[in-house]
């Protein structure tokens, strides 16, 4: 089993920013947390600040038989009807995570144009939900 | 650890009706089958299609010593407000589930106005969404 | 054939309050009207003032046989998307009926949850609208 | 007893177009039927797709002493202040009628500019509403 | 000096329907009124209630050397923009009037496609407008 | 004199729960002290979670001969339409009564579907806006 | 006849700034000419570019007998309820004028809290306009 | 302890104009009862129909050490930011007052800038409102 | 291949108004170099000023075996549901037309309720939009 | 004749996903295709996922002296200024191009930014839509 | 070079309340630091809560030959069309400042009715934003 | 002190488009002029189309040691929440400049993702801007 997480901009800041909002600890030192969590998955990662980057990871996806995307767009999950399309196009499950609690932010975070394609939608449980989000695909 | 599972309107429906939706399996049936896989964790289950004993359900889990309350509101998500301040008035965290994907659904669905109180909202993963919300409850 | 009679808030006060809007005969005077008109009909009558129990009598309906079901959900045809679930999870034809032109009253009155999966919409005919209804049934 | 029937736009396609909206028998030969249910009133039947030949036709019911008008404005009903203008200046009672679900389709065809006129509405029925229309007429 | 009148839909029942809104004389004998106030002025007058008509109405005036329009859409000035198009077509002066005042009407009433081309606007002042409207053309 | 008094939802954890809103003192309290104050007027007290029982309660008070009502229906106030019509429907007069200052709060809450039925409005004083409340019915 | 003209903020440059718009002409050598023109009505003028002074001049209006009133309450027009609630207060008929299109310029300029309670609206026809208004008066 | 009563626009017409929305009470009446009433209270009053007048009486109860203020704004209540600027600077509670119930009337006096940095807001009591503010000042 | 060009309100005026929106040359003269560059295609114009007329035309293209039709319903466009329905209604293919770029004009002009069932629009290409839309149609 | 096609996000995809919305031909065939078709003209090609790429783009049409541009911007139509800033900003005519009926799917996709600074847009036509496009730039 | 400041409502209390938002130095007090920091520009100031006043001060400037003005309208930039034409109607330039990032505060302050006709906008630099604005009008 | 300016899309063709709006000078030969001014200041400049390198250009400032930054996103201002969510993340001050008057253009360029994170704004002053935003860092 091949699980793809795809982070978008400004997560590359996690844990050296804002620790209020996003926690004290960097995605890279979560991620080992993570395989060595589900050692039975193949898991990968993937971070980038530009929109369409994004929608060409979501794309290689497809050659690279993932079994499964993990995605938190950041920002762009509420201006980006590109990567919402993306997410509509492949086949593959799409799953959808929020690290704060996007509903008791502004307004404007309250939009998601990636959550009607998604497979599921997991939001403010911190990098905990990246672990309910690879649960998911569980059997 | 006591977990609460509050289940909304239509739900005592669940199996019975619209199955493409909502699935083909009861409540009753899962929540003998979560009991089965989380042994060590108290769950308990409760269900109304009036609004106001779902807040008076939430109000009870305070002398109940709840360590955690799973919500699915169904229709009244996006209409209560009642339910809303109950999630805020009492210390307990909550969270959010809906078997759907909402965001999938009619706009006046993606409203909510719970999301802002709970600790985390879980969507669209049909049944297997109360599951990864008691995972969310564990350490 | 049985048909069942559901009237929502309010109309429990029907005959007695606000004669200009609602007439002055209370509706259980023109239920055994109606009943002497349509004798070939199985007519019953609920009424409460609680949403949710409008909802579970949408809900027994199933297990009662009914044929059909005439709804007047009152204010909570503009809010309640609870009642209009309801409608839509079961599989008897409901007839939505008002007994004022709801449209020639204020905005927030101009919204129904329930007519998109009502087999039919007769409002503005007084106690009348029941009766035609009841006609609508019939082949 | 005179009850003179007005249908607008696209409603002379009836049973030749659509037929999953519409049904699949024409206005002609369902007025027929009408005609045979209901000797003692005396019915006519007018269509046209220009809005103000619908408010001619209004008009003209003063002269002939009709005694109840059924409209059909079909698209007008969304759009058209005139034709609600004249149900409000004429004292003849009018019925408003639609044959599908207008609540279970676009959002414009939620707005009616001749409810707030109009003695009733019945919608959703397809052309049994007609029949339901001409009984509400009746004492 | 050529001023023509042009009327829009129900305008043809002035004078014989709602009196408290619109006065109780026709529209004829007060066009009467109009000539022999200002008898230097060659005043004409029209009437229909069909939207395209007036288009076509306005159209002609280039031909007839129309020195100044008076127009008086009624509901078509808040729903016609093929109306207000042929007043920014044409190249002679249109003055909209109104009887009633349309401010302190229903609210779809305060927008006009007309307004915005028109020489200028008079609302509110009975038929006494069409008057003011006449007075408006001259030096 | 009678007055009564009708809580709505989440009222009853009053003094329990965010006390920097709500004050410490619970409503029993409050209300001894309240009858205390007032010792002319026969004062009673009804809470419910349940909207329909609000409902309920104020179409008892029509046999009770109840002089005037205390209303603060909590949350049920900004999405009732059911409650606002039972205030409109009686013939009591009904004093809204909020304790927080609801316009400072989210904008969701600045909507009341009963003041425009109220006799008064008191809302931002605290448990004192119930005595203002009472003392509104002195003469 | 006794009718008083009232001018609000920025009229007094008239003829001194934006003769395109407002044409090239003061009010005070315009006024003469009105003078000139009606010269069996007494005429009255005022302006000032402060809210709170309309209304007064509004009142004192009640004292002076004034016959009616044509006030231009310029940019005031568009946000000044309380010019509004003077209009409406006082019982002399106040007749709005606007120099410009209002229609034509930018939309918040489309709203008026004067027109409701205006005995009628002129605007568009530059000064000329006053002229009208003054004539309106007439018999 | 020192009250202050601020008036805003055409508050000083009361008694004089519209009885059935105002009283046929005039203020300085309605005041010397009220200054009879509380006699331990000194009780001061002004009115402006000038907003900014009103802004600079709110500045001037800092140097008198006003304990209170009670404050009308009338119309100015839902257009003045400046007035509820004023009203969150000064450190001296103020209760915002109305006489009519401004939710039974127009949708833009719903608005109030002053409620959110009011103490308290007191509407559709009539006159009576300023004697509960008051009372609202008393331990 | 019959293919006939159906034009709405004011197209009339083509070439004799407004050139420098709508070019100089009159709709008919364009139509004869049409049929000269596309002499193997059968094409046929109507235009009115009346929507129910373009109403009609759109019907009788069923009758007539027409292959397409090039529909260009000016102002009709922005608010005629009626021919909308109309263009869905029948089952030849309708490409949708505009001289000038509506997106680049006024945002009334930027709905369109034909484009929805439409084969395909075509915009802002002047006159040489309807020689591409005879394009579409080629092999 | 040199002209250059630019399409945006997951237009690479074409021919692979989704064939019932953008068929099933890759644009590459396609391309050498409309190449072979027009063989006077200069065509060239670019895609890019990235919105700032396509900006460039724009902005090197300039030195490479492009007659014209035929732009699919895809998901960026609906979201990006910079893109429809960079049409408004180079000299060269931009004809907007989309596969679908973007009239016919989601709202959000019914706003462009790039449409009022085109020479034209062509929508709905599929594939053919780019051989319309390239004819548009034809004599 | 003549620069005068013109200040609105609630500035006068500048470093007497709510420093933490406005700082705790008066206007009095950072205006002679401006003059003594620009000895080259003859600066003057006005404050006044009155909205006319502020007008009155606009018009001023054009007999005092003022070469720029600084204006802080306050709340009033965000109410008063009446500024806002008095700022477009004279021909001086007036630089729009604000002390408060007024961005960050409630969206009612986003609107300004000033900055359109402005020469440029600054705002959210505290008193250094005058400083900057004389700094705008230096070559 | 080490001031970094961060220019967005399209903004590398200043001097050589629109210079009407944007003026007739490049940036870089500004940016010379701006050295040679603040010569006690490292300036740097920094432009991109591509959003997501100006979110890299904010965070690498971090590691840069960066004074100020002067950030004009151009149209990215509009839309860009992940650049907005950059200027909040980072502890360096940001000051965000327009060149042209954004107020005065189309209503989507009036809102900005970025000031409300922002030391200060200033826009419309043209290339003066950055001017006086390099002013405003210094003491």
């Amino acid at each position: 089993m091949k699980i793809h997480i795809i982070n978008g901009p400004n997560l590359n800041l996690l844990g050296k920013r804002e620790p209020e909002t996003y926690g004290s600890i960097s995605f890279e030192d979560y991620f080992r947390e993570l395989q060595f969590n589900f050692e039975k998955v193949e898991l990968s990662y993937f971070q980038s600040n530009v929109e369409g980057e994004l929608v060409n990871e979501l794309h290689k996806a497809i050659e690279n038989n993932t079994s499964g995307i993990i995605l938190n767009a950041g920002a762009y999950t509420h201006t980006s009807i590109a990567i919402g399309d993306a997410v509509a196009a492949i086949d593959i499950p799409v799953v959808e995570v929020h690290i704060s609690n996007v509903m008791d932010r502004e307004e404007f975070r309250h939009v998601s144009y990636i959550s009607k394609h998604a497979a599921g939608v997991i939001s403010g449980f911190g990098l905990k939900g990246y672990e309910l989000a690879v649960e998911s695909f569980m059997q």
